[in-house]
């Protein structure tokens, strides 16, 4: 029985993580956001889901009866099925830490444009979000892409078990998200991180991935994403 | 051989919800933030782990060679080991959601006081701290305790499968924080939210946690955690 991603119409946002994997395993998956009733098919789904495997929020998975939900979880419990993750139990972690990783960069990603509230439009947290993003460029980029970058000086080029896994994909995203929010903040990347430049290449190269990207699945990146480029929160590294 | 907990000397931190599982266990386990030279041990350590274990941040946890970071992921790893997750996969990955989806209440619970910057002091930040206060407590803290009320209702007391999971050890310490970080939002908490009030309850009425809440291992809250008083930051719930 084919996959079923549940999420958001019209945005990569977390939902790409999940989508990436999917593609590069050519698993057969109904990408429910692609169909005319995708959100309230989806919106009834998180409803009527009752007990433990109710989600929080999209983007879900769902396997038969089962429902998975955050995406770190739903790449943990899809890795070994799509080939994805290492078969060792200790380096199946690791992957899922570097994931989690991930998920915390996203989330900091995410919060540069809406740093007080959800709620709130980014033109009335504005200041604030001049700020976040200021920090976020000196200090927050730096420290993880750092953290990547010295994780892959040990590995076969990529991060762990010298094999692609859904990590790998994950990284890919995020190093592309942050090209397209922080182009000033990420000028020097290829120079000061030429493993991570080489990863990005590697993944984007992979024939099922370029098929994907090339292909009209792929949203451009957009500004109800998570990854969003307003020019006057972007500025040079320090 | 007993496990190791590496983690910042002098609060409970993120620390605490791997506390809480090797205490309700009753495992054997080395606290390293309570030794003299624990954190510069820790530095040490994440400074000499080479590869895809390397963590990113503490709290981590060292079981012989392997290393595990990441919270989540340091109680998905233990779970089974200390009979605290299910056996069933699909309700192990609900459970590893219902963590996830704390460990985002919890960064959320953090940039209450540090919206901009971690990097930042925060008096330098209060402003935003104020204001991301106001929205986190009026439709944040209403989301995530409505989303394990909710859950709560079709389990027996428990949050998953009908057994005690780390999941509902960590969610009884969120509540904990709370109440600490924000007294006068919660006053309502015991009658808006009888099932998690039940919960809480019975966590702190288990045997194992009951002595450690009473030991001087349990760190009190304090200004120095994710969870801080701070009266300017609390206000009713609206």
């Amino acid at each position: 029985m084919a996959y079923e991603l549940y999420y958001w119409d019209g945005l990569q946002g977390r939902g790409e993580f999940v989508r990436l994997a999917l593609e590069e395993a050519g698993a057969e998956y109904i990408d429910r956001a692609r169909q005319p009733d995708g959100t309230s098919t989806m919106m009834r789904l998180m409803r009527e889901t009752k007990g433990a495997m109710r989600p929080f929020a999209p983007p879900f998975l769902k396997d038969g009866k089962v429902i998975v939900s955050q995406v770190a979880n739903i790449l943990f419990y899809l890795g070994p099925k799509l080939g994805l993750a290492p078969k060792d139990e200790a380096l199946r972690h690791a992957v899922n830490a570097l994931q989690l990783t991930i998920a915390d960069l996203v989330a900091e990603a995410h919060d540069t444009h809406h740093p007080i509230s959800g709620g709130l439009y980014y033109e009335d947290q504005k200041d604030a979000a001049k700020a976040r993003s200021s920090a976020f460029i000196a200090e927050r980029i730096p420290k993880y892409l750092g953290h990547f970058a010295e994780i892959l000086q040990h590995g076969e080029g990529w991060l762990a078990g010298g094999a692609l896994s859904y990590a790998d994909l994950s990284l890919f995203q995020v190093i592309e998200g942050l090209n397209y929010a922080f182009p000033r903040a990420m000028k020097g990347f290829a120079t000061d991180y030429p493993a991570l430049a080489t990863l990005r290449d590697a993944v984007r190269e992979r024939p099922n991935i370029a098929r994907y990207l090339g292909s009209d699945r792929r949203i451009p990146f957009n500004e109800s994403g998570i990854f969003r480029h307003y020019p006057e929160l972007d500025q040079d590294a320090p």
